[in-house]
């Protein structure tokens, strides 16, 4: 199995990414197009949040029907809080490309990010939709990994390369996501292509319990936004034996995705806004796999932790104060942890008491830009793994001005 | 009813605050002692985190007993995650003031706040102990408010006077919490005592009822701590005929009660760590009471707004996405939102969609330090307050190089 953090093309798939007006930079991009050239399978993970954006709630109907074979995303704005006219503008946005494409509306997606509550500026998105539509190209997925990005400082693309029956498959995802990311669903917008052939049942489950252990499993900032999706589409050109059941080769399928949704939620969490850290939680001896995960996910969504790990101070009351209002089950008395980079690994608790501190060894540990808190909670064999980032001044300069 | 904000003196009671060496700046107070002359009606309500600090533990088997006439309070260490030795030190405070006062110790209760994870001091605590029960005095609760200080910016101190059946009655309550203050119970440490008549249950009921709409309704970051409760002693001193039911008098009392909660939980959010402004949720209109509440408390706990409100920038976008994620049911389409301060009133949200914003007018409003959240769901009869601060750059700083 070969990884790549770049977007490998995929066969059958194309794309591009155009700048048309929305954002006030001109040198970015800001809408994108992913066409399918056959009906693709799809499957997709939307928001939990009860304020679903127009593009969401569209989504949510048409990821039923198994026809997909093109997404136009925009970024810039989020078309959330729009009313009426929202839903008018997300559907032009359909069927303007769905009619540069020769398709039907019901064979397109759309998804948008970036400011709510504010109108969508069709008269330069319907222009951005044709100008992308007609430079689609299999080359074209670092612009259209651009057009999808906002406070992003940097495109977030992972490639995964194997085989089944011989048959080489690949897997490649793009995604974005700074700020408001937190475990409870795809927080973030994602898409994910592959030419493997699967049948639609087993690629929502691939895609929801790979979701579940990956992006769901990142913090910035502890909101949940309006706007997040993930959709993946596969269209079966690589011919390999049709995976319809959990056997061996699903596995091997859901191993791969696993690889691009995991290294694509740490390039988010590493990329928080304001972020200089990024934070890998691990998590062990847990009595279930719900209580690992609690336990796991409010510790790097804590933003005393997140402080601390901005300061580099060595602050562990606050990793297991953190556990503790988490809701996860687990004995105070028994945990043990760890801070662990590649200057080294220093144990501070063993019995849920406090070590005596080397307080320069751990120092070094955590000036580091990656950094593990391993916690054993010596209580069963479940695990869980968790990520996100430090809080810094910079978060806060960011979200103090820009309106996302 | 006459409300003070400081702590008025109540008949029975006496109090000292004094610097023992836990804080390194002299200048501060660091150990209060509480005394009441006679055994005095208590009732309390503590952290819900699992991790519970050793004074927690304890006092949560010794308010049981119905004979409480003392507290001792340390501030600069919690006293938690320290294991077995933590326990004897939380015993040994009591046993020492209860010497002291010829009280028997399991007519003491203890409270510890500051850092975690860190051995008691207990060479300094033991002569500061003895020092604070020579000193007590009537009028020693302003010293007493200091010590039980963290990186609070000011005391704490709201009194209530009004009268029971033509007696005069008086509450009057201390407080301390700076970060980690979250809405889930006592969050902080707060001490509320009274001359009123009143009976265990009865006082329970108040307190309970009470904190649950203003310490529990407050966040300054979302963290729930180790360590937190209040505390309250009723002496009887009035001579009020005792309130034993839900009846007028009871309301009375309780509606005395909320006050003192109330303005405390707002200093509280005020001084929340590095908070520029306090923000106050006003929600109406919710279909129960429950969602009335996650409502009002996700948009208080949301660093998004947080950060937006430390910038004065009108994005109530992040307020509806907030309530969104709460967990409260609301309908999106329904919901009318303003922002209101002294200097004026704007909407922003008709029908659950933004309306064109006086941006001149909404940039006045917000640039104020008290700023009010008005939210009206339509759904319903039910409403609920919360106040929380922005985040600003000063309280990464805080939290980034100091352990509490």
């Amino acid at each position: 199995m070969k990884k790549y953090y770049e977007f490998i093309p995929v066969s059958g798939f194309k794309a591009a990414g155009v700048y048309c007006g929305i954002k006030k930079d001109k040198s970015k991009k800001d809408l994108s197009v992913i066409y399918s050239e056959t009906k693709a399978v799809s499957a997709a993970t939307f928001t939990t949040n009860k304020v679903k954006a127009a593009p969401v709630q569209i989504n949510m109907k048409n990821i039923n029907n198994d026809n997909t074979q093109a997404i136009v995303v925009n970024s810039g704005n989020a078309n959330a809080c729009t009313g009426e006219k929202g839903f008018d503008d997300a559907l032009n946005m359909i069927s303007t490309l769905a009619d540069e494409l020769n398709l039907s509306p019901d064979e397109v997606l759309v998804a948008s990010t970036g400011i709510i509550g504010v109108p969508m500026p069709m008269e330069k998105i319907i222009p951005g939709i044709k100008e992308a539509a007609s430079t689609l190209s299999p080359i074209g997925f670092e612009d259209a990994s651009k057009g999808i990005l906002t406070t992003d400082s940097s495109t977030k693309t992972v490639s995964v390369e194997f085989t089944i029956d011989d048959k080489s498959v690949v897997i490649s995802g793009m995604a974005k996501g700074s700020g408001m990311i937190h475990p409870n669903m795809a927080t973030m917008l994602g898409f994910i292509l592959t030419d493997a052939s699967i049948t639609k049942k087993m690629l929502q489950k691939a895609l929801s319990d790979s979701v579940s252990d990956s992006f769901n499993m990142i913090s910035v900032d502890g909101d949940t936004s309006t706007n997040d999706m993930v959709i993946m589409l596969a269209n079966g050109k690589s011919n390999n034996k049709i995976i319809n059941m959990d056997n061996g080769i699903y596995n091997k399928f859901k191993a791969a995705l696993d690889i691009v949704n995991v290294e694509l939620a740490k390039m988010i969490a590493k990329d928080g806004e304001g972020a200089t850290k990024l934070i890998e939680v691990n998590l062990s001896g847990g009595k279930s796999k719900e209580d690992a995960k609690l336990c796991a996910k409010s510790i790097i969504t804590s933003n005393l932790v997140k402080s601390a790990f901005f300061g580099s101070d060595a602050n562990w009351g606050r990793v297991l104060c953190s556990m503790g209002y988490s809701g996860g089950d687990f004995i105070p008395e028994d945990v043990e942890l760890f801070f662990e980079s590649k200057k080294g690994k220093i144990q501070l608790v063993k019995n849920g008491v406090g070590l005596s501190l080397d307080e320069k060894l751990a120092k070094e540990i955590l000036l580091e830009d990656y950094i593990k808190i391993i916690v054993d909670l010596k209580n069963g064999e479940y695990s869980a793994k968790a990520w996100g980032c430090d809080l810094s001044y910079d978060y806060v300069k960011i979200n103090a001005s820009y309106r996302s």
